[in-house]
């Protein structure tokens, strides 16, 4: 049996949206060759017949139990599967006679949408667009309103503005760190407040019909700063270190190119801070790629040898993290196109 | 081996800081006779170091390998795992080449805290306070400034105030539902704008140190509102619902006594609702327990056999839903003491 018409067996919400224009957090999605089964329950049953594409939808109290069925009443002898997608006591339900070949797939769905199609891209770019005025409206609601206020306070007003009071959803729960705070790089609120000219990281994004943004900018908070990348410290070291990471994001977006490594991409950022001595501060790849989930293929990492092609989105956000001092990240998201990264 | 000194091995956040004080989004804990092992990377170290209890701290990069080589070293024969709580990803790196003999213990963590120590009552009563109190401060809000506002705006509204601006964690997400749209027993928000006189209905609870609340509330809004259980609608139609549903819920916690079976209590509340012809409209069980997380054992449904005891918390909400039409659920947190129900 070739690949095509391997038998698979999804779960992961994204997987399932992507293959058949639908999902719900109770679902499964069998492929069998050209055909497909959706098995999901009652409560879904309005939304998904109305939705969904090129598989024929099972409604079941027991999904496990119908999805068992059909594998068995198909007569499927090998199935694939993504490990990471299937917890040990849904999986076992599957196929609890031991009947089945199970064939393991990491990233199975991952690496089939690595590279976007440009419905997908242009999904994409309003996404970023959209997550890109959020920061402007934080912007202007920090220097109104923000200084004084503590971590929580400003996390939660960045939220509501993000969120259009609950008419939109996020990509993930944002970041706001004020000084020595931003030298964790998944910092969670705290009690300290924000005074004129602190440090500021702002890490947001938002999602347009399920595609996410991703965005980070670090500033001096003074009355009216706005999220450009041009910023003046007062400090001279904090002033170094924001340049360095500057250079190593524009070095990145300008050099990567359809063709190279991803471990190549990551390089080109990593070595600007590596030659001003910061090396060891910048703890993270430099990027990874964005869609459906916040977190997907390519990864930017030192290690990665995925090839880089057009189609590709993917975050470039270098940073260096001086503990008990300040940290400063920088992020765009980018979409390689005629062979190179434009910023979305 | 007996049952106390096998080895079990735990990866949901609630398990690991019921056995051991602390927890976080990327640990396991090895549970060996008297010892235990918790492993986490660097991010969480100066954290677990001050709260784990009982248990030797191992921060390592990939905590999957460092417990496999753990379990190794130990030569443990025999393991429990619970499967809900580990993928097969995760699960098959922990045993590579298969030495050990897996025992499944579903539900293992949850059992063992079925029946709550005096201390976490006292943290999940004052959980259920500060809900109470949320729900007074949302009907105020909703009185003076939700008529005119969709489900969108209401809900984001009853958000801020439950959360305290971003200072207190949800149970889960909250439901506000307004007429039809509460006939969804998990209804998500719409553009229906709330008018005076509307059926609504809010489904919310609040963490007090990682404790759970839960709490429903179904009520005729207008001007001066509460979420009070008296409550007058015009309908008569919409009456005769309410009053069952609320002789359910009455009838549920008043009569039920430990030592009963779950399923009775479920009967206690279903059969008023049956009796009253709307049977086939209250589509779920009666109630779950709470605690750590907001669904734990034991389940108040038809099929439980779980015997109630003094020191269980659980949920009673009956509900009826007429589709189309609109949907009543009246739910409270009770504890098991002295035999009897008490409300939380």
């Amino acid at each position: 049996m070739g690949k095509q018409t391997m038998a698979m067996i999804l779960r992961d919400e994204s997987a399932l949206y992507y293959e058949c224009g639908y999902s719900c957090d109770n679902a499964i999605l069998l492929k069998l060759g050209s055909e497909a089964w959706f098995f999901t329950d009652g409560r879904y049953a309005v939304e998904a017949e109305e939705a969904l594409q090129g598989s024929e939808l099972v409604i079941a109290d027991d999904i496990l139990a119908a999805a068992a069925k059909r594998l068995k009443k198909s007569g499927v002898k090998r199935c694939g599967y993504d490990p990471k997608e299937w917890d040990c006591h849904r999986f076992g339900r599957l196929d609890p006679k031991g009947k089945i070949t199970w064939k393991a797939r990491p990233e199975w769905s991952h690496k089939r949408r690595m590279v976007k199609r440009p419905e997908e891209i242009e999904l994409l770019a309003r996404a970023a667009k959209a997550g890109a005025k959020a920061f402007d409206r934080i912007a202007r609601a920090f220097s109104e309103e923000g200084f004084g206020k503590d971590e929580y306070a400003l996390h939660f007003l960045a939220e509501s503005i993000l969120r259009k009071k609950g008419k939109r959803e996020l990509s993930f729960v944002p970041i706001v760190a004020i000084g020595p705070n931003a030298a964790k790089p998944h910092a969670h609120p705290t009690k300290r407040k924000l005074k004129k000219g602190d440090l500021l990281l702002l890490d947001a994004g938002v999602k347009v019909e399920r595609y996410c943004s991703d965005r980070t900018r670090t500033v001096r908070a003074v009355k009216g700063f706005d999220f450009g990348t041009i910023q003046g410290f007062k400090s001279r070291r904090m002033q170094k270190v924001y340049d360095t990471v500057l250079r190593a994001h524009d070095r990145a977006i300008d050099k990567a190119r359809s063709g190279m490594k991803a471990r190549q991409i990551d390089a080109l950022a990593r070595e600007v801070i590596e030659k001003a001595g910061f090396g060891k501060y910048f703890v993270h790849s430099t990027g990874h790629g964005v869609g459906l989930d916040i977190h997907e293929m390519p990864y930017i990492s030192r290690r990665s040898g995925t090839k880089i092609a057009d189609g590709m989105v993917f975050t470039i956000e270098p940073g260096i993290y001086l503990p008990g001092e300040f940290g400063i990240r920088i992020e765009d998201t980018v979409v390689m196109r005629n062979g190179r990264a434009e910023v979305l």
